[in-house]
This record gives structure tokens, C-alpha cells and sequence, in this order.
């Protein structure tokens, strides 16, 4: 089965919002087989919809319609499907009633706008709406069914996986489109690339065939695995044998397959080994620790973090001793080393970590330019220290330091674990 | 002049990756009054693309496609517009020329896959690309004129600007959308709408129209005015008064009309009073630091920070008394107030703020469930304590917080300005 994916909402059309509803819709269509072939914004008006609207309808086996179900005369999702299929809009006193009983349980009175909540195009299937007013609709036009959900994630996540499960799981028999994804970090995309690419050439003519796509983002690679099998079972075989050759291949560079952070792996790690942490950070101002305790129940091997900001702070807080910043800079392997030892030392945990840097747009030197990072990695019996040269601007170099320190640590608990 | 955008690329339709391209395009086109009322993703299918492109032709006076101009054969762009607009696809030996000397500067030789990009329906104007191989391409038919540009940010970008300066802004002879963003945090989207709707429902019919739109985003509430002028200078005369006027009318809960985050603004203030800030965090886990740090120039006024997870360090790092702890709850008022006077009075800066609470998802109990956070920030002169309940996951509790945090410093910097 393939399906489109239409956005309501002239708040998508403006330069500050994109639609993310359907990044959710395409991840539960997928898990049943259902292929999205095709994405559509539309602002909040009536014609463009209709067209849009009758264009999916008789191409598509399924269309799915975010937002434009409120109760204000910007909502025109009901309008514009009723004029595309040519039913006409009724009201439904059933659902009026439940929207007057959800008031009332309020203590408030219906207003009189939301009797536009309750109609319904002539043949419409109706969806309850457990979270909020508007119902959503289900309609059949030769082979297009089309389904019309409210944009509130919370309101239309539960009556999507309902709809699903009770409609069209089955249809599906277990066929479907399961993806992996790697994620990478440390290497190059073309590095990456060029492992990767002769193995999973040979993946798109096989009986599960695999198809592969690489994308590099901030601090990482990722490449993206979609197998379309008969049966989860079947796809996750042969995924499972794509992901052993590319970790082969790609060697300990691969921190995920399952799609954690970066910081959950290592949060992980830190469990197994039975490790507390504890970090200072001057460039990258509280992010490594921000994200290290992002981790649910990381408070079990997060101790402390501190973010000497200052020189004065550097020396108070975790001892770096005054000559090492005079000698080397702050931004130096001597000083990031004397963070994570002194973090450490003062906390009494198992593993330090330090970050000093220039984050920029200003404090660079010909020799110590912007996105200059050094990271320091401190631990029982080891450490790690290097130097990066990092681009982008100020919060890509924030974001890429925590990166290194964070694969710095996994690599070393690899290596304890064993 | 209206417009449409197409983002081409199957990664687009997984449920990984959305198209961010459209917002810079939109905000390019909307500036010069070009207004954007679709926009589709399509995946790299020849036949799917050439049924988009058909369609939009003749109802829109602007198509922009981005993506699918690269060498390889997912690459269908080219082809797909060729199709659509019945133009036979030729070399270009001028292109062809180009690409064989941009390998040839770096010491490479052209694959014979690369002239691929040197082909060009006929017709078609050429533009350059500064910064890849992929050329742009222009055609029209009818009221249309279809842009093809590669997909990636550095490529696109220049051509577009070039493009549209070149050929499009002259035609709009200064006219252009003009938006402006209000930023709200500390009230209900309810509240804000009660203030806000009976002064914004005024401005769509006068001289100079203006359209409102409310959204509800984590931690802030957010009013997008937009006003269709026939010149900038027009726009700015409307877009003021309107800002003023909502503005009186919602308070000091306003805390951005120029598209500045909430740190940003705090980070002004900081500098106007010459204060310097200190921060001790637990369950915002070095978040607040962050954000403090992602502003440029930020250390002219963070001193430190610290995040103090264990209560061990709570005491060690900020000297909050034991007995505080015992007697109250790490999660409670007096504890947030020793964090904020502790961390102020050892960094010896002006002002100190301290943040407490239960992220999630465990650690909740039915006296203080999660999301139950207390905030405290003490100055020279002044102080503020409070309490919140707030509602989602752990990273929306962790941003919720520190937004609380920043918005209490924020109304007690203004208080003192005065």
C-alpha cells in the first residue's frame, strides 16, 4: 500500500515552523508496510485544499490529513474534503453531545463555534477523540480511503494507532518496511562512504532487498537501512546480518544500531562498568553535562559537572593549577587533562572529564582559531587526551566537543569492558 | 506573486529527516513579497516527480525544486521536469566543461557519471554554482517559471539570492510579507489569546493588513504577525504599532519582538546592569548553563556553573546546609534558595540561580510528583523563590525549568532598569 501525508496549517507555510507530524505518521504507516510516497503542506484555505485533496484522491491507496479540524473559521480540513468528494457536510448531534458533555464536565458551556466540530461529511466514518474536541473522520472513494486527524500530537498520535491497529494492520498481514539505522561517529562521510558502498551495493537485488541511504549531520554519520520483508521476523534477519557486515567493516566507530544517543550508549557503558562520572566544561558550557543527564536514571552515574567559565572558577572549582593556564593557554591539552583530573579527584568518581575551547564568533587566534577544542578524558587506570579543529558556528562547536568527549569515554569503556 | 516548493529526496519520506530547505526559501521569497502557498516532498521516483511538477505548473507563478540535481541515478530531477514540460534533455558542453575543470583544479578527472549534471532540458537558463558541480536551471512555461537548485544549504543558498535579486526582486518593486514574532512565556496560550484577539481581529482590514497567528511551543507562547505592504518602511509603521499595542495589552510576559531567545534576552539585560550570573543546577543538569552559553559573548557575564546531581556535591560544590536536605527535600524551596545564595556568594557575582525539581521519569512521589520544580534566584537587593508543576518528558521538564529560571531573572533585571 503507498499513502500521502497532508499537513494543514498556514503556520507551516511561514518561515519558522515545519511540519513534524509527519515524521511520527510515516514511522507508524512504515511499521505495517504502508510506503509514503508523497508530502504536502497547505496553508488554511479552503481552495487549495479542495485541490489537493481531489489530486491524492485516486492515486494514493491512503491519505492522511493533519490540522484545519478546530473549531474557527481557519479550519477548513472539513469543508475542503466535503467539496473534493462531493459529500455533504451534516452535523453529527452525537458528536455535538459528547463535545457539550466535555464542556459541561468542565463547568463550561459550549461555545457556539464548536457545532462546526461536530459536522461531518455525508458517509463519514467517525473517530472519537479522547484527548481534546474535534473528532476525526474516515472516508472511502474508490481505492483512496482518506483519513483526517487533528494537529495536536497528543489528540492524533492515540486515534492514528487506533485507526491503524483496527483498520489496517491486518490488511498488511505483517509486511512491511523496517528500517535500522547506524549512527557513527569520528569518521568521515567519505570515509564511511567508501566501507560501506561496496557492501551495501550488493544488498538491493537480494531476496529481502535492503535499500541504504548515508547522511552525514552535526558530529555524526548516520546511514539508514529499510528492508521490506513478509514478516518482521524476515526483515530482521536480514538486517540483523547488514548491520554484522557493516559493523565489520566499520569497525568500533559504529556507536549505535538501535537508534540511542550518543549519551544513552555511553550511559550504558558506564552502568555495566558500575562507573560515576563527573565533567568540567569551559567551552562547551554545560552541554555534555545537559546531555548526559538527558538519560533517564542517569542520576545513578551522573555526580556533579561544573562550568568554569571563568579562569578564576577554573582554579576554585577544580584546581587547575594557575601556571598551566599562564604557560599553556586555557585552551590547551595541559589544562583540559588538569579539568578532568581535578573534576575527578575532587568528586572521588571513577572518571573525569574536561572540555576547554573557543566557541566563537570571537576569542580566536592565528594559532588557537575558533572551533580549537581540547578534550581531556581522566580515568581509573587511563586517559585520553586530543586536540580538534572543529567547524561551524558557536553551538555546532558545543555540540561537536561533547561529541568527541562522549565517544572518547565510550571508546575507553570498550576497551575495559573488553 | 505566489509559489510553490518542492523538496525532492527519499530520505525526506522516512520518518528521520524533514525538509528544512522550504523555510530559508520561504523566508527568501516571502521578503521580497512572494507569497508560498504549498509545498511537497517527493522521493527520488521519476514518475511521481514529473506528476508534482505537471501539476503545479500553470496554477503557481513560481516553482522551486530542491534536491535530485546530483550525478548518480537516484538523482531524477533533471529528468522528471524534462518530462513534465515535454523538453527533449541535451548536453551542455559549456557545463560539461566546467565540472571537468573543477575536478581538474583539485588534481582529479571527471567520472563519466558527472555529465550527467550537464544536461539541461532545452531551453533552460544555466545557473552557475559557485560552490558544486550541480548547475541550477530555470524555465518557463505560461504564468510559471520552475527554479531547479541542488538540495544542499551552501549551494542552494548563494544561487537562490542571486537569482532572485537578478530576476524577481525588480518585479515586486519593494512589496513583500513582513512578519514579526512576539515571544511569551509565564502565561496560557488561553490567556494570551483573551488579551491578544480582540486587538489583532481589528488589523486584517485596515490600509496596511495583518495577520496573526497564536502557537503554543514548549515553555512559550508565540504571536506571528504578518503584514503585506507595498513597501518595507510601510510594513515597519504598522508592524510597530501593532507590537505596541499587544504589548500593552499582554505585559511584561512579552519578553521578545525580534526573534531573540529567552537567554539572549537575559544576556542583554545582564550586560545593561553589569551583572555577573552563577548558576547551580540539579535537575536541569547543566541545561540552564547551556543556554546561558550559547549566546556570543556570554562570558563577559557567566562566571560559573555547577550541577550538582548527588547531594554530596550539593553540599561540597554550594555549601547547601545538610540539614536543609534532611529537613525539606532536595526538591524544595529553602534548598533552591541555598543553591542559588551558595553558588552567588562563592563565585562572588551579583546574582545566583538555583534549580531543583524531579525531571522523570522515576523519582516522583504523590507529595511532589514529576515535573514538581523549584526555582530560586537571589541578587543583590532582591530575591525571588517559586515553585512549578510542570507536564511532560524529562528533556520538556529540564527546558521548562530553565526557561522558569530565566523568565524570573528576566522580570528582576527589568524591575531594576526600571
Amino acid at each position: 500500500m503507498d499513502a500521502g501525508i497532508i499537513a494543514v496549517g498556514s503556520e507551516l507555510l511561514t518561515p519558522f515552523r515545519v511540519d513534524t507530524n509527519s515524521l511520527l505518521i510515516t514511522e507508524r504507516l512504515n511499521a505495517i508496510g504502508i510506503d509514503v510516497r508523497f508530502k504536502a503542506v497547505v496553508g488554511d484555505d479552503v481552495g487549495e485544499l479542495t485541490t489537493i485533496v481531489g489530486q491524492a484522491m485516486g492515486t494514493l491507496d491512503l491519505v492522511v490529513c493533519t490540522g484545519g479540524l478546530g473549531p474557527t473559521e481557519d479550519d477548513v480540513t472539513r469543508d475542503a474534503v466535503a467539496r473534493a468528494l462531493e459529500a455533504p457536510l451534516e452535523i453529527d448531534e452525537e458528536i455535538a453531545e459528547r463535545i457539550r458533555e466535555r464542556f459541561a464536565r468542565r463547568g463550561l458551556q459550549m461555545a457556539e463555534i464548536n457545532r462546526r466540530q461536530a459536522m461531518v461529511p455525508r458517509g463519514a466514518i467517525v473517530l472519537q477523540n479522547p484527548n481534546g474536541t474535534a473528532p476525526g473522520l474516515v472516508l472511502k472513494r474508490g481505492r483512496t480511503t482518506i483519513v483526517l486527524l487533528p494537529g495536536p500530537p497528543r489528540e492524533m498520535t492515540p486515534m492514528l494507532d487506533r485507526l491503524l491497529s483496527e483498520r489496517f494492520a491486518r490488511e498488511s498481514g505483517g509486511r512491511g518496511l523496517f528500517r535500522r539505522v547506524l549512527r557513527i561517529t569520528g569518521r568521515t562521510e567519505s570515509d564511511v562512504d567508501s566501507r560501506a558502498q561496496p557492501i551495501y551495493s550488493r544488498w538491493r537485488d537480494q531476496a529481502v532487498p535492503i535499500t541504504t541511504t548515508i547522511l552525514a549531520v552535526m558530529g555524526q554519520i548516520e546511514l539508514h537501512l529499510t528492508a521490506a520483508a513478509a514478516s518482521r521476523a524476515q526483515a530482521d534477519q536480514a538486517l540483523d546480518a547488514a548491520v554484522v557486515e557493516l559493523q565489520g567493516a566499520i569497525g568500533s566507530a559504529v556507536y549505535s544500531v538501535d537508534g540511542r544517543p550518543l549519551e544513552a550508549v555511553v550511559g550504558a557503558l558506564l552502568r555495566d562498568v558500575e562507573w560515576r562520572v563527573a565533567v568540567a566544561e569551559s567551552c562547551s558550557g554545560g552541554l555534555l553535562a545537559s546531555r548526559l543527564t538527558d538519560v533517564p536514571g542517569s542520576s545513578d552515574y551522573v555526580e556533579r559537572g561544573v562550568v568554569c567559565y571563568s579562569n578564576r572558577s577554573k582554579v576554585e572549582l577544580v584546581g587547575v593549577p594557575p601556571h598551566l593556564i599562564d604557560q599553556y593557554g586555557a585552551v590547551s591539552e595541559p589544562v583540559a587533562r588538569a579539568l578532568a583530573e581535578g573534576i575527578r579527584a575532587r568528586s572521588g568518581v571513577n572518571v573525569g572529564m574536561g572540555i576547554t575551547g573557543i566557541a566563537g564568533p570571537g576569542g580566536g587566534t592565528p594559532e588557537k582559531p575558533v572551533g580549537t577544542v581540547a578534550v581531556a578524558v581522566v580515568a581509573d587506570g587511563g586517559e585520553a587526551v586530543r586536540t580538534f579543529q572543529f567547524i561551524g558556528g558557536r553551538e555546532q562547536v558545543k555540540f561537536q566537543s561533547t561529541q568527541a568527549a562522549l565517544n572518547m569515554l565510550r571508546l575507553m569503556l570498550l576497551e575495559r569492558k573488553g
